[in-house]
């Protein structure tokens, strides 16, 4: 696997495009496309909030029914959910723009919408932004950047990702990009994310390799607790790349889940670190759980502790917070056995030996929490299995980016 | 019931002070004592953090094994949570000096910390603070207050009540004190709550009583889903008011339930309302639910969600939070059918019906929002059971206080 430059347009066969449609935002890019000109097995993932919004809705019916996608139309700016019959319309109308614009079959295009609830779309500046797009769109990583770049809301930068492997000789390219800052704590999946590969793959091996790997990368980050409406992960396989259909049970396939892990855990890690308001990535790490499931649950509870976070904002030591937020978990441990250690490039420091305070230096566990990546490391000595979950410092921007989101 | 003035000395034969001690905190009054003329009937409820600080651990073992207690020995400053077998002798060794100083058996007293995690006690101020705690008791309202005010840790007021009812003829006093503002989110009980009442009451029902209560009070309110490791709300009953005992299945139950209650959701919503940096007390009504137990859950996940917290604090009527709140939950409903409300002492509006955004005035709405009390009303129509839950806005002043707590 290598790491290249790129997004949704470094795989065979893609293009993408952002421009300005005005939805909400002025003088910025707030709608993207991704196409491929071939048709794509698709496999995805979405919100398990009860309440989903329209474009949801559609894709989830698109990824199950359909053969094939080619196209994907997103929208920042509203998030088209709340919005009943109406707002569901307005997927099916988008698609309708966009099969005339880019001459794909209606039931191949996917929607995504993100942004305010409780707005409907302005259909005809959605309508115009759909031409717009299908004039702009083009395969240069540069039009990937564009599309990453509209699809953000809150986001302070843009986020994508790619990676080459080779299969039996052919190299197959991955590529994503993702937007998320607030409303995140996916339970399916992320905010709005996207992959694309030419690899050639089953649609069955494709959805399988996808859905375990969520639980390990989208599923294990947060920045506020909130599980969105619109959650939604999209993979698209075009096929471009030729290489011999990578099949179950071999390296390749292997190789193939390993590269889609990465993009999946860097796209997850860039949400994580560019949450609302945050100055730091914050990572929990836990080691010795019993299973992976309680590795899992554990380090998630800590990196969706308000009172850990505030005190990684605040460089402060308070490694009770953490050991409490263990506790409340609901997996149940020996709290005298507990380790706890901080990490960053700073260096490392235990805080904590057996449940207890060790003798450390607050100044030099202060040191180690202000670096913008931050671990707090959790050995529970109840068995061999880690689990690793993401989330970011909760600061005073936190709250002034949603006391006045809508204004 | 009649509301009457004061606290935990309201009851008869209970006595109370608050002293300085400079446990952490200085010139400021940061240990109490309450300590009742006759030896009490206990009931408790702890933390259901697995991490159970100190003095919780004493005390469940006091409540489960020892006939009757007399006394409780509070320190602010530092939660003596986190401290092993050191900690633990810290509670034994303050029950001593108690048993001591106020003339009570050891396993007659109990003990209860808040504050900084992992820090041990000083005990030798601890003891001089004991010393001074006994000198300084008294039976007068006042002497209640101190007590409520020495508790007190990031809270801005101290919180007490107090209600009278009738037992076939003989009155019988309850009163209680709460602190806590910060890391609250109880699962089990609150942070810190104590109620004293004269009445003649079976252990086993006393328990029971406060068991069924706690669920719809002190299990229903949350600053910022912290579950601490020290969260413990006592009762204790010493019988002075000497009315004929208190029987299940009598009026005289459910009127002492009813006052129990009182007491019970007046310290919890204080404690919300006092919510760390909190502007609001945020109240989240759910009715039309299918079951008890789903109202509990959807009123809580709003109270809980960040987004409607700060929404709340910038007075933004953004109600698709709360409706995302609601579709996180776990609870299953149909989205096109809730109906949400805003209301406070400024009025009240109907921002959603069916599932969509109605035409309400965003001015209204957020005048509406802008009072001290805001209730969120959520009516699913799937049922008939209702809930309530209560917390605070997210401010500016939440991550001020939590990102320099310990300095």
């Amino acid at each position: 696997m290598r790491v290249r430059t790129g997004g949704v347009t470094a795989a065979k066969g893609f293009e993408a495009a952002g421009v300005e449609a005005a939805i909400k935002y002025q003088n910025r890019k707030d709608m993207a496309v991704i196409y491929s000109r071939k048709p794509c097995i698709l496999a995805g993932t979405f919100t398990s909030n009860v309440v989903k919004a329209a474009p949801v809705l559609w894709d989830k019916k698109i990824v199950e029914e359909s053969p094939f996608g080619q196209a994907v139309i997103v929208n920042a700016g509203i998030a088209n959910a709340c919005t009943g019959k109406e707002g569901y319309s307005y997927c099916e109308q988008t698609a309708e723009a966009a099969a005339g614009a880019l001459n794909v079959p209606r039931d191949a295009v996917l929607v995504a919408s993100t942004g305010v609830i409780g707005k409907q779309l302005p259909m005809d500046r959605i309508a115009a932004g759909v031409e717009k797009l299908a004039k702009a769109k083009a395969d240069t990583l540069d039009a990937g950047t564009q599309a990453a770049e509209a699809i953000m809301t809150t986001d302070t930068h843009s986020k994508q990702v790619a990676v080459e492997i080779d299969v039996k000789g052919v190299k197959v390219t991955l590529g994503g990009m993702s937007k998320g800052s607030g409303m995140i704590h996916p339970n399916m999946c992320t905010m709005l994310a996207f992959v694309t590969t030419d690899a050639v793959i089953s649609k069955e091996l494709l959805t399988r390799a996808l859905k375990e790997d969520v639980v390990d990368t989208f599923n294990m980050i947060s920045v506020d607790g909130d599980t969105s409406t619109n959650d939604t992960l999209l993979v698209m396989a075009n096929g471009m790349a030729e290489n011999e259909e990578i099949k179950d049970g071999t390296p390749e396939y292997e190789e193939f889940k390993a590269a889609l892990h990465y993009i999946n855990e860097t796209l997850a890690k860039m949400m994580a670190g560019d949450g609302e308001g945050a100055t730091a990535l914050l990572e929990a790490k836990v080691i010795g759980a019993a299973t992976r499931e309680e590795a899992r649950i554990l380090s998630k509870s800590v990196v969706c502790s308000s009172l850990t976070k505030a005190a990684v904002y605040g460089h402060d030591a308070n490694f009770g917070r953490m050991i409490c937020a263990l506790g409340y978990s609901g997996v149940s441990f020996d709290p005298e056995k507990v380790d706890l250690f901080f990490e960053s490039k700073a260096g490392r420091i235990q805080v904590c030996k057996d449940g207890i305070a060790t003798d450390y230096s607050e100044e030099e566990a202060s040191r180690i929490l202000s670096e913008p990546e931050v671990t707090i490391l959790a050995d529970m000595k109840m068995g061999n299995e880690t689990a690793a979950a993401w989330g970011c410092d909760l600061t005073y921007d936190y709250v002034k980016i949603n006391a006045d989101y809508r204004s």
